[in-house]
């Protein structure tokens, strides 16, 4: 999406160890203009598939996943991140390993917000080693509900996740993949 | 906002220690179009006040800032929830009393977001005690910038937040404002 890669090259900022720094505009403080126009492009790529739930993860997810569901004209539910480590029956609940913080957390939807017969779209800002990824994507499973894809903003295509969650037959759709950003210099696929 | 108190009546569930759990629509499953409305009531609050940016706080409060934000065509900055004790010098920060989870968490926005000339418009999903708003309107003061006023979706009136931050000046603005939820049944002002 050239919209987003023009941003990307004008206000993104690359830090030590592959770190990207798009807080101007994505993860605090937040472009919703910039977002409409990304949540009409999800909707190019997956209007066919009869979404009745956008997924995401707090909290940075949660702006983009709002404003590309209005286009779909469904509910979001952002998995929680849990503190807790006994967590009751009534949520569904994945492992995520965080390599910006270090450690794991658990993340949990509640039962009653996905069913059999929902058919989900994953919504998030990043995709980096796809830890987050896989663990909305095992909830989703562990519901019985169908998996439509996952629509990303930022892919760092030169880290693992993307590569496989397709491979595990997800259909992952990223707006702007980052092939690299050796010597700060981002290079787009 | 009756359309906002009907679905509190219809679809909230008041849990023991005056918790309504309002997670079906608000803050876990997230109803966009309701958002919309909302956002539309807000702008009627403060259509006029040359509102500049919105400022929210991570997680529950970035669904309804967003949706607002577009009805105002401003930014939403969230203020967000930090770990770390030693902060950098170029963030705003505030403690935040959590009366959920107990104990304290700072919350941060980068300064280069929020400026002298800003005219503000706090946006969160909940007001009780009013610690998370608090917080919020020191951010706005120790930028300097203006600040026009808080739109809260629901606002538990029995708790001192609304009459705390009202007697300080502040201008509040609730959707939906409980007066009691006594016995499970719930009450608006």
């Amino acid at each position: 999406m050239q919209l987003l890669e023009e941003r990307i090259l004008r206000d993104g900022k690359v830090k030590d160890g592959d770190v990207l720094k798009v807080d101007s505009f994505l993860n605090h403080q937040m472009d919703v203009k910039l977002f409409g126009e990304m949540a009409k492009e999800f909707y190019n790529l997956f209007q066919h598939d009869n979404i009745t739930k956008i997924l995401t993860i707090e909290a940075s997810g949660i702006g983009i996943a709002c404003i590309t569901a209005q286009v779909f004209s469904c509910p979001v539910i952002f998995a929680k991140k849990s503190k807790t480590k006994n967590i009751a029956g009534d949520v569904y609940t994945a492992k995520v390993e965080s390599y910006t913080h270090g450690g794991t957390y658990d993340i949990i939807v509640s039962k009653e917000f996905l069913k059999p017969e929902d058919k989900v779209l994953i919504i998030d800002d990043f995709l980096a080693n796809g830890s987050a990824l896989t663990g909305l994507v095992k909830i989703v499973m562990d519901a019985g509900a169908k998996l439509a894809g996952a629509g990303i903003a930022i892919e760092k295509a030169f880290q693992p996740g993307g590569s496989l969650l397709r491979s595990q037959g997800v259909r992952v759709e990223s707006l702007a993949k980052i092939k690299s950003m050796s010597g700060g210099a981002i290079e787009f696929c």
